[in-house]
């Protein structure tokens, strides 16, 4: 599995003409490789050569094991790692880079081969992470399935008085009692004018009748993140509140009815944006529709206008358009979805009618 | 105070012979506007000129106050945001950049401006935010008064039969109930021969009698870090743990009792790795004495054999020699230090003597 994706990435970077490059993102080498070291500020890097060279350069504070398909060059905090890593590239040809990788670990190399090209590359490990092999795929699978569950019980914990952070602080331990390992992100919950924002983070702010109650969720199993989406109402939604949820309600239903291979990813993002913008709501969907996720919570890849990429079998990402109204409300409805064989795989099955929480206090 | 921090980084600027630059790092961005946003995968980037322009580059998606003292550039998901950004540069004078700017964002400018060197200039925002100003110091004070605090009431968790991963869930909400605002990095909780892994992660290891018990533990404050290590023996300590735990206090007690202004950080890192390396255990010290901390659990800056910086006032730092012996036990005291006008405030009270504990339960 280890060796086939390593060959898919391989035959990208053949694609873009490049015969070298270098990983730094921890869960690219974690795909790529089965170790997962997370180094702070220390470099980690994965040097891939089309001559089958593969180079690990790791701290010797880390411990790997032993039986890694790769050269291991170990480092301490006092050497000078990119010197060392300097001397694994090929200055004749160009150097391919991962998009992650920081100035201070790239510019050293830059300086020490100045007429060598570099060059982003890391669409070839991008896009074959974009396709999710069969056990990936079945974890995608299991973290939603636990979403699903959890969502039902953050609904339960809203009730009169309650503030934002009171409910968030509870989510990791019902996370915890279903299974998963942690969050995918720190959720948020947003009650009322505070969802306006898409990226509000649950403070004091205590719930009022006919608040909008947001949950954005997330959490990680075996390595592998989900991510979705409610709004619920609290004892009440106004006409306004009604009209923006059905909006957007449609937005993602019209996005997800159009997802099979061969799509384009730019039209799921006009899909649902032209029902917004048909109701009047354009300016207010102030986001692109997804992003991909796997292995880490926001992956490259986005489904917005700009997007190039076309759908792909194994493809797992987010459709989630939104309508927020500065200093009222808003309302966001998000699923994971995966591209199958021949059509298209929701991984949530949390219902998104319309629902009014009634008090339970 | 900004303006204040401003003048010290331009300062630093102009030291390294530098008229522009790009912060990227969200932490620095905050330290020098009062405007913290976590952009995830997106750009956010703060562009500085001695002509005293300031450019705050943002994407829509994030709300920021009104009365920031900076041009605010907003972009959207779909824009070319690097091109806005390379507008602002001035390609007839090299380019400072963060040593956290990824390739993604400076290859792009990099390739409008063939021309222009850029070079790392993190130095003029690191050697600034290492010298702490007087809020920063009380806050500082603050968030290691409560890690000592916590120390105790982790220390209380540990009893018969216990796992390390029961003891870390518990510290997060103690952590709360002291007043902090959540971790400054995950717990690391090490029973027995886990503690020869300086980075263990807690898991299900049962703890038995004679382990080593390593807490390496720090919370977040008014947004900033504290950070501290103590290791305990569970109902004894063989003579070897004993001998070691010695060796490492004295190696903490040598280093920071040479601690004042003037004084070269190696020569703290040789103090301590001196008493370790006599003792015969030099080789199993595998890591750097300290580490810089603020706003970041790891800032930029060492304490070890190859940094060439030198104590100043409000310089705070990690004093944390250690040993390591794989397969069976390990020991490591850590302290932060605040370097003052005329010598050293060790903000951790926390007795470093060696310590049994008895089981409550």
């Amino acid at each position: 599995m280890l060796a086939e994706r390593m060959n898919r990435v391989m035959k990208e970077l053949a694609n873009m003409e490049l015969t070298q490059m270098i990983i730094v993102d921890p869960l690219s080498i974690y795909y790529l490789t089965g170790v997962y070291v997370s180094p702070g500020e220390r470099f980690l890097g994965l040097y891939l050569n089309q001559t089958g060279k593969k180079v690990f350069f790791v701290n010797k504070l880390f411990p790997i094991p032993a039986e890694l398909d790769a050269e291991v060059v170990w480092y301490s905090d006092t050497d000078p790692v990119m010197d060392r890593v300097a001397e694994y590239v090929d200055p004749s040809c160009a150097l391919g880079v991962d998009k992650d990788m920081r100035a201070r670990f790239l510019l050293p190399i830059m300086e020490v081969y100045p007429q060598m090209t570099v060059k982003n590359a890391s669409l070839a490990v991008d896009l074959t992470r974009g396709q999710k092999d069969g056990q990936e795929r079945e974890k995608m699978r299991a973290a939603s399935r636990i979403n699903d569950q959890a969502m039902d019980r953050f609904r339960a914990l809203i009730h009169a008085g309650v503030r934002e952070k009171e409910v968030a602080e509870k989510m990791l331990n019902i996370y915890l009692e279903l299974g998963a390992d942690g969050f995918s992100f720190e959720p948020i919950v947003s009650f009322g004018a505070n969802a306006a924002d898409p990226h509000h983070m649950p403070d004091d702010t205590v719930l009022k009748d006919g608040d909008c109650v947001l949950f954005d969720v997330g959490c990680k199993k075996d390595g592998y993140c989900s991510d979705m989406t409610r709004t619920f109402y609290y004892k009440a939604a106004d006409e306004t509140s009604r009209r923006i949820y059905e909006i957007v309600k449609r937005a993602n239903e019209a996005a997800e009815a159009l997802i099979r291979p061969g799509v384009p990813l730019c039209e799921l993002d006009k899909a649902a944006r032209d029902v917004i913008t048909e109701a009047g709501y354009g300016p207010q969907f102030t986001h692109r529709l997804g992003h991909f996720i796997g292995l880490d919570e926001h992956e490259f890849g986005d489904v917005s206008s700009v997007s190039d990429w076309i759908a792909a079998p194994g493809m797992i990402f987010s459709i989630e358009p939104g309508i927020y109204l500065e200093g009222n409300t808003g309302v966001r409805i998000e699923d994971l979805v995966l591209v199958t064989e021949n059509g298209c795989e929701v991984l949530n099955h949390y219902s998104k009618e319309l629902e009014i929480i009634e008090s339970y206090q």
